[in-house]
């Protein structure tokens, strides 16, 4: 069953190794079938070279395991609430990609300070609030969820596709497993340039809120002229 | 029509990536026949794996599409009027390089700071002054190609061959796409070396003015003394 | 004798460049059979391209030399202190690795900053004290062992696998020599987030104590539930 | 003539880009014959990929080429100026390697910090005082040697194989020119790790003189005991 989707999430894992965003098996990637109400995702603890489509874990959204006889990504709970509560996504990524971490470490949104960001990001990318000691010790995957959620109450996760959860890592999604592997390397790339940029020069303001929407509404909405014809990626 | 410049355009973009100044599609390199008055670049949108001199999109000096079933970068405007200013150039590059694209965010000059930089670029690569609201929201492709131009009123491109746009990411340009190319990386190792030195002592002055002299000219003009014959690179 | 302990420490001293953690011969692998009382060590500046299991030299707890017409590697009275002294351990690295020599010549423990490092270090990766003259012209190589346990004299070494020497670099273990090139990747990991951590957020503090328990807790011990049976590695 | 010194030297120019340490021709090594008294060196502008044994270029110590078609290096002038000091070294190596050029543009030495360092310099890598006008509008190449010999007045070119030439880059030498190119790649890690140290603790002292003394003369001289017989690099 979801022969395509399994490849896909596949293919999208295999991804995060090539883009340099994981050490070891420190990354996941998941796909939802929203017709059926069904995720595919990693298997836990299986190194990148052992797997293969059969292997992924279907799971559906209450996390009962559907089709397999691994066991799914214990971050699978987490990725199961951003479903929930994100009606638009339609695949997600977590990693611990070194320098988006590094601001989830250090418990900072990352400022949108040029056109990489705006292009891909329509305003900061927030890290959330530390977690209660009760979520900690309770269901703590699912919670992760809930504070990722609880974090985006007022921003829109369609224009903003990606999140540090504080003194973890980041959160990427998209609107499939692809672009939500898209998503992670360009969140790598846009905080390693936020952190460069305050080194240089301290004082760094945000960029233009303009500029900002001229760059994110060329690329994505209807009135978007960017690549031959719907292309998501430019320059 | 001008399938040697295609095929010249063609390398100078697959070398973005292999020179690592790349991520996705985020550059692109044109070349000018100056004869013809005629521009190629590559099309917007389309994958460097996938780019072959066919794809290569020729228009003329106003934009219009000559000779191509694509749509050109949608940075061509600016490359136009960089065309239309600097009569002395052949090729342009931009691209989204992390290092100097983190000192336009910062929106400071590059100082000259070392040989290295003075073999290439004889004084500061500048930053553009931040565009207005009203050239963002006009013609802002055209109108970035404006600024970089203003920002060079008392500088000579063919002595700094590089800017930074503010808030944006580097461009750079030479007699050729390939030396274009060429300058990218120097630009890209020049910032990152600048910032690392400051790093490392806040208090670094600008280096000596006779010291840059002798580097930019030893490899530059008339009495130039590098290479076999008119190599343009060496040590 | 000892064929396959051979091997393994023969593929672990490989997995060190491959890993980017050497830079020509600056790291030894060992690993022990605690039964023999044996250890299994890199020979002495041997390349690692030149490496066979045959070349690995085998000592005991003593360091006489039992199997080999090789000297073992400098570092080995090191090593045999800590195998003395940790009888839960069954393998070490010592690289130069670069974050993490960083942190031993600050003379800084790396902090506990996020999950990363709470899936293998159970609180900070503490540096050692600077040695005294008499420790540094005596028996040099055995009583930087001697420092390193006197620094695990309230920590549990099963629990926190590795250590910075000052002024010098790291040494890690587990329990073979596979699992401390393992632990010896995290922490270089770790110690280069910790560092960029610092760089963003000077204030950064230390990650909440019951996140770290979790985190710790649900990879290791009696209540893990991370990958398919007992997988070490898992997200 | 001296075909096996065309061989070492064009070996030793290979490794500079396979070690990272150049961009484009960047760099250039020579080695000499001290009982012909005659250097053989890189030709200038030359790319590494079109270096054969044949293009290498031999001068004697006055500068005469004795031997090629092809024009000698651009830095020829320092390499003699070194070899007529300093009797004891037989190659020597220029780059302009990122981390090694931070520090020579920030006009500091590198301290000892570690036992990487202390492994093979046996002290600070000095930094050159700033050319005056007459050496830089004079003969610049020579008096950049000069300059050098100038900053071991009190130093031993054995002990400290390595200097940074003030607002350029470094310089390394060996008994060989594989040697010195071993020393330019240990020259760049301990400036990498130097910077980064500091980050992390701007107050890191010196490492203590007996640290240093015991990692140097472990390697180096009569009581040296690293390596199977006297190989020159171990850990």
């Amino acid at each position: 069953m979801l022969q395509q989707l399994k490849q896909d999430v596949l293919q999208a894992n295999l991804d995060l190794p090539k883009y340099g965003l994981v050490t070891f098996t420190w990354g996941n990637v998941s796909g939802i079938d929203r017709e059926q109400g069904l995720v595919v995702i990693k298997p836990s603890g299986v190194p990148y070279e052992e797997l293969t489509a059969d292997k992924m874990v279907v799971v559906d959204l209450l996390g009962n395991v559907v089709d397999s006889q691994y066991r799914p990504s214990s971050d699978t709970a987490t990725h199961l609430v951003l479903y929930r509560h994100f009606p638009g996504i339609g695949g997600i990524v977590h990693t611990h990609s070194p320098w988006a971490t590094s601001w989830a470490q250090a418990a900072k949104d990352i400022p949108a300070l040029g056109t990489t960001h705006a292009d891909y990001f329509f305003g900061d990318v927030p890290c959330t609030r530390a977690m209660t000691e009760a979520e900690i010790k309770g269901e703590y995957e699912k919670e992760t969820g809930h504070v990722i959620v609880e974090t985006f109450r007022d921003r829109n996760p369609l224009q903003i596709p990606g999140v540090l959860v504080h003194s973890h890592a980041p959160f990427t999604w998209g609107k499939n497993a692809h672009e939500a592997v898209h998503n992670a390397v360009v969140l790598e790339e846009v905080a390693k340039m936020a952190s460069r940029t305050h080194a240089i020069n301290q004082e760094t303001a945000a960029m233009q809120q303009t500029l900002l929407d001229r760059h994110f509404l060329r690329k994505h909405g209807a009135n978007a002229y960017y690549g031959q014809t719907a292309a998501l990626k430019e320059e």
